[in-house]
């Protein structure tokens, strides 16, 4: 049985909250308006349930900041630190209350809010418009909730809370990489154990089963995703897992992840399945495109330093492929950031013109992919540390040639 | 092995479409503009992965429908049934396009789209904007689409496609109704293993992975929740588990469910654990808590007939339960709707006059909470048919006595 992990400590809530309205106040807006999620979940510390309910962290300049959630949630929403330890104030609303009217009152009579009939959404003609109305919500709020602010507070422009949290989200800080370790580490080990184990003759999917048993057995909470691409699926990149039957003389691509304590574990390793038979490993070009791609890999990773841009890290993964005249065949970009979400900021991708700096966790998984034939991808979750690139994953990163028989 | 769930036939995709667009147009809105999720799999059944790239079906009033898809997620897209049939076009973006784009396109010259810099979110000011210009958004479209959208289409108004989808997914066809049932029957198999097992000295956390491997085992492809309330826990209705130990002469809140071929089941029961000793059953304020609560769920399930509506389903379970002083302790509504979603229309609540209609398909689920002591819920997944209330869930209703040992 694994421990559970060590919780990020109480008090650093208060801090992100701190951070937050400050930035906020940067930013010329009014308030943050944050529903389920990592936004939530970083700025006080409540993984709440993402349902139909109105769920909301209503975080103004100058009011206090009010979680308000419906009554059926109200021991989760009561035992998140932020609350616990008096930094946030409770409110809860029945089945039959407006949950829109609590919003508006937390966010102050001169917000001008209150007058939810008035004005179609997304049209709003209110006086006074401007950057103290502007409001701006979770990035990833649905848009019933959007609509309903909008009605809400009809006068208001809307943006979004990435605006303002990314940047500090991005930066992780030691206990958050403490956990993106941990989660590594699980993944590593889930990884080494399913390359020494039988594969020919089992389906993708009795694979993938095995990875999910594996990562929460190893002390994940959740198993978000396991792709399991074999012989012709490894050229397919967002392939998951199917009912392909695994035979020996051909590839898998091993892509799989969940999070420890919130925090994402994300790695791939590519595998050649033999069935024992020495003669059916990796083929020429199979073993060309591959070192490619370890070079690839290698160059980003190197590259990832602070001050280096996010577009420069995918271009140093992109050239030596390019130049090998893989170009076309690496057709995503190199790598996300990783952190209460599986993807986030920062973005290494071409256009990216953001500064990596100390403290930023991503993904840098090149991969190379002939459509009908074959493909690899390697993914590490690296830190931008002071002392340059730092690789969470160390498993080898050598195509792994096992009999899986 | 459970055998994989018959799908929905491919035909009727082409008829939901069909059906979508009259009910837009009787609404006088323009487009459908819907991302990953329940709304995107009824209409193309397409069960697309919400990540940070757009993925989106365009289903303007007079244009053909389009399905927008990063790259490389282009081969999901294109096994999409009604992307295979050819009733839906395919259209899929790089990692520097920019979709928004490929929206405007989608919704033809005539919408005034593709002026995306012009304007601020939430604040059109275009001419004429009127119902012609209205588009509906997906429910649950990420905020980060939504202001998109509304940057992309600055003249438009925005309302949310349940206004049109929401009485078309909510009756069930056949299919639909056959995916409940066995996820129902799943469920209720479930369940009944639970109980027979061993509980006494288990941990709530072991007790919900079991109920997760074994609703695995039963063919559904996720096991979305599982509420383990044991002793004052059982008082809280949506915890979820804790490290919380059984013991003897208590009760357990069962709440469990998840999908299979994309339809939920959810059912709940309510266990006593005696440890084996007689006397450690149930005491009298629980029995009598119990069969008030029987009644009360009897009750609102032979209410729920084709035109009787939600509030008075409602009002069926409530009346019983405030007659015998219960009444503040029934703390949440009676049910909600199941199907592609866990959690969807009609809403069996006070306030909702909406008359139920024959494919209805909901729960019925009435709980007793006393904090800090205990609480019992029964939930059934109820069908309206043209015969009268059909529970799906068969499972027995009475209190389930166990020795847990």
């Amino acid at each position: 049985m694994i421990a559970p992990p060590q919780p990020i400590p109480a008090a650093r809530y208060r801090d992100r909250l701190t951070a937050s309205r400050e930035a906020l106040r940067a930013a010329g807006a009014r308030a943050l308006l944050v529903g389920p999620g990592a936004e939530l979940r970083w700025l006080v510390g409540y993984a709440a349930p993402a349902l139909e309910r109105l769920t909301m962290l209503v975080l103004p300049l100058d009011e206090p900041p009010v979680l308000i959630v419906p009554r059926l949630e109200r021991a989760g929403g009561a035992a998140a630190p932020a609350v616990a330890a008096g930094d946030v104030d409770l409110r809860s609303w029945e089945e039959t209350d407006d949950p829109y009217a609590i919003v508006a009152s937390a966010l102050g009579t001169g917000s001008g809010a209150g007058s939810r009939a008035a004005g179609g959404s997304g049209s709003g003609s209110g006086s006074g418009v401007g950057l103290d109305r502007r409001l701006l919500v979770g990035d990833r709020l649905w848009a019933t909730f959007v609509l309903g602010l909008q009605s809400t507070v009809p006068g208001a422009s809307f943006g979004l809370a990435s605006s303002v949290l990314a940047d500090l989200r991005s930066i992780k800080d030691a206990d958050e990489i403490r956990l993106l370790t941990e989660a590594a580490e699980a993944a590593d080990r889930t990884v080494q154990a399913i390359a020494a184990g039988r594969l020919v003759g089992r389906t993708e999917g009795d694979i993938g089963r095995e990875v999910r048993d594996r990562l929460l057995a190893e002390g994940h909470e959740t198993a978000a995703f396991s792709i399991v691409g074999s012989g012709p699926n490894s050229a397919e990149p967002h392939h998951a897992v199917s009912e392909r039957v695994v035979g020996p003389g051909e590839p898998i691509v091993l892509d799989i992840g969940g999070t420890r304590g919130g925090y994402g574990s994300d790695t791939t390793r590519t595998l050649w399945v033999t069935g024992g038979d020495p003669g059916a490993g990796p083929d020429d070009t199979f073993r060309q495109l591959y070192a490619v791609l370890e070079a690839a890999q290698a160059a980003a990773t190197a590259a990832a330093r602070a001050g280096v841009t996010c577009e420069a890290v995918d271009a140093a993964a992109r050239e030596p492929i390019t130049a090998a005249g893989f170009g076309p065949a690496f057709l995503h970009r190199t790598g996300h950031g990783i952190g209460l979400e599986e993807h986030e900021e920062p973005y290494i991708v071409a256009g990216n013109a953001q500064p990596l700096a100390v403290g930023h966790a991503f993904s840098i998984e090149p991969g190379i992919y002939l459509e009908g034939r074959y493909g690899a991808r390697i993914e590490d979750i690296v830190v931008c540390t002071a002392e340059g690139p730092v690789s969470l994953n160390r498993s080898p990163r050598d195509v792994l040639v096992v009999s899986g028989v």
